[in-house]
């Protein structure tokens, strides 16, 4: 069949959209209509060429949301007209990691989507007879993709495919750090570093979790008030605190009868090894927790002293939230209908498949949270 | 009151054998006469000047065990007669830490214990009219030492005082690291690096924990029929596996059906920052942890890539063992009581107060596990 897509042709170039050649799922896999996709820091990453292991020409895009138009031979779990968001990271409930009930790291194609293919080691993507890559297992800067069933979360048809799109990375990343990897409980102290899209889904995913404080941290003042539009209680600007950053938050969050300080557990979004560090050291002594959620350049290292270690400080990371997708993904929609969390305000700019790289721009220029491509 | 110890004048010069004066308890604190006392690398790190926080003139030693000879007003928990562990790591069960539930870093004496005074801010030795500083709260290369009530663990009467000392640290720390930080499972598999008097117990704690792989790695291949006493299943001496340690270790810890590598859990008990990432680099993804215990020399940092913990490694640490001393003491000598955990074939060399420098010359040249001196 011809759908149209945005193809990433090369590093750096904008994408061109075009009408591309899209072969029907095989065995296991499925056909799926795109109706809106969001537009992610890690598209751009991967665009601008800073991604090693980033393939051109492809269609990139990973935050979709859907219906199934098609099944392949020996699909059981979706059927035509499910709603449902691609995965980039799937489920297969087989494998070795899956059943450790440790991880959601599912391994059962890694390799293949490592290498922008499907399972079977070939692409359902071509243009004038040259192969396109997928990207990420999903590809949905296009207007029709294939996934295999196993990447793919079915979810509540009530939901607007314009928003919980959002929730096929950014949302579920956010909250699924707080819920998933750091299981935040009830008055806790939390410390978010970079209040972008993932650090307001951290901030509203304190919310969820109870958290009494819940402190926000960026070099833009205009942060301030998305931070608290979504439960922020404290906001601090590092350039306003005239000395280090990590002592005044620790004394920030200095409480009980010894008037220790430091978070029970702190967020890095940002990318920042750094910051990273800073995050860690204003965890709490004896418990506080960090999870890196951003992705740091080629080549970065993060670095502390191990007394950090010892007294009890914990360095973790998270990817897409510790979320199992298939499981957890379809809860997030729901806590979303029913008002738990909210997306719509974070969804500051619609456009169409023509304006894609409108997207790109408005990112780069820092402007707004998220922008969706509407099909 | 007069008793007999061995004094730390100055860094890098032997201890020097002596009477000392000793004030008797005030409130809330016990004279204990100890029995037996380990010599530990934490007290040769001091006593050679490396400690930044090192004080002279000291009463070292903290792995001690001995009895209660008298107890000052207040004191209700424990009575003349008791034997006793002394408690570097306090345990006041009121303090934020200690509630807390999530650590045992009890916060009550810290800055006293750290300026080498009791926790009213004077010291009970002196000798000559000069002050002489206790260490770690314990000072047990003294035959008679004060302690507070709240850093003295209650024991079984029936164990020998000459090798349940050596509870006081290196078995609890190293038996603590697996089970209170680590959490080790039936059937996981771990990487012990560093066989000293330490690794050796973390590779009877994982034995106890029911870990089926036991991996320990060490540059001299004289520690391989220690580590197999103890339960070790596998040695790897790094200058003989021919190429990076790393890639050695997952892939001889390769299993399940995606034959991915890498350790569930690895303690690193070397205290050399470069071999910390090793073993946090070794661990499984999705789950792995790492365990930092070994203390590193002053200003070493750690780093790795932030990818590391993305991908679901965790780094931690332990201080003795993550162990609530007063809880869990007493349960660990009864361990050893009961035969769950082996002590006596680590005691490798017996000393009298007098002979205790021979005690850091034996741990200098390498020779044995642990020293133990028996007043």
């Amino acid at each position: 069949m011809k759908t149209r897509a945005a193809i990433a042709v090369a590093a750096g170039k904008p994408l061109e959209v075009t009408e591309v050649d899209l072969e029907g799922p095989r065995a296991g896999e499925v056909l799926i209509e795109v109706k809106a996709t969001g537009i992610c820091h890690t598209d751009e990453f991967t665009l601008s060429g800073a991604d090693p292991e980033g393939l051109f020409p492809s269609i990139l895009g990973h935050e979709g949301a859907g219906i199934v138009v098609d099944v392949g031979p020996g699909v059981t779990t979706l059927r035509k007209g499910d709603h449902v968001i691609p995965l980039y990271t799937p489920e297969c409930r087989q494998c070795p990691s899956c059943l450790s009930r440790k991880t959601n790291l599912c391994t059962a194609i890694r390799t293949t989507q490592g290498q922008g293919l499907m399972p079977d080691g070939t692409s359902r993507f071509s243009c004038g007879g040259e192969t396109i890559f997928h990207y990420m297992g999903c590809s949905t800067f296009s207007n029709f993709t294939v996934l295999p069933e196993i990447a793919v979360a079915k979810v509540n048809p009530d939901a607007p495919f314009d928003t919980i799109c959002y929730i096929g990375c950014g949302v579920t990343t956010g909250i699924g750090a707080v819920i998933n990897t750091a299981k935040v409980e009830q008055g806790a102290t939390g410390i978010v570093f970079g209040l972008g899209g993932i650090g307001l889904n951290v901030i509203q995913g304190l919310r969820l979790a109870g958290a009494d404080m819940i402190i926000g941290v960026d070099l833009n003042n205009a942060k301030k008030p998305w931070g608290e539009r979504f439960g922020m209680t404290h906001f601090v600007n590092p350039n306003e605190v005239g000395g280090d950053l990590v002592p005044y938050l620790v004394n920030l969050t200095k409480r009980g009868a010894d008037q220790i300080g430091g978070a029970d557990y702190t967020f890095d979004c940002t990318g920042n090894t750094t910051v990273m560090r800073q995050a860690l050291e204003a965890c709490h002594r004896g418990w506080g927790q960090s999870i890196v959620i951003g992705v740091a350049g080629a080549g970065k290292e993060i670095s502390t002293r191990p007394f950090q270690l010892v007294t009890g400080r914990v360095w973790k990371g998270t990817a897409f939230g510790g979320a199992r997708g298939r499981t957890d993904v379809p809860k997030i929609v729901d806590w979303y209908l029913a008002g738990k969390i909210e997306i719509d305000p974070m969804i500051t700019a619609k456009l169409t498949l023509d304006e894609i790289n409108k997207g790109f721009e408005l990112m780069h220029a820092g402007e707004g949270i998220r922008s969706v491509v509407v099909y």
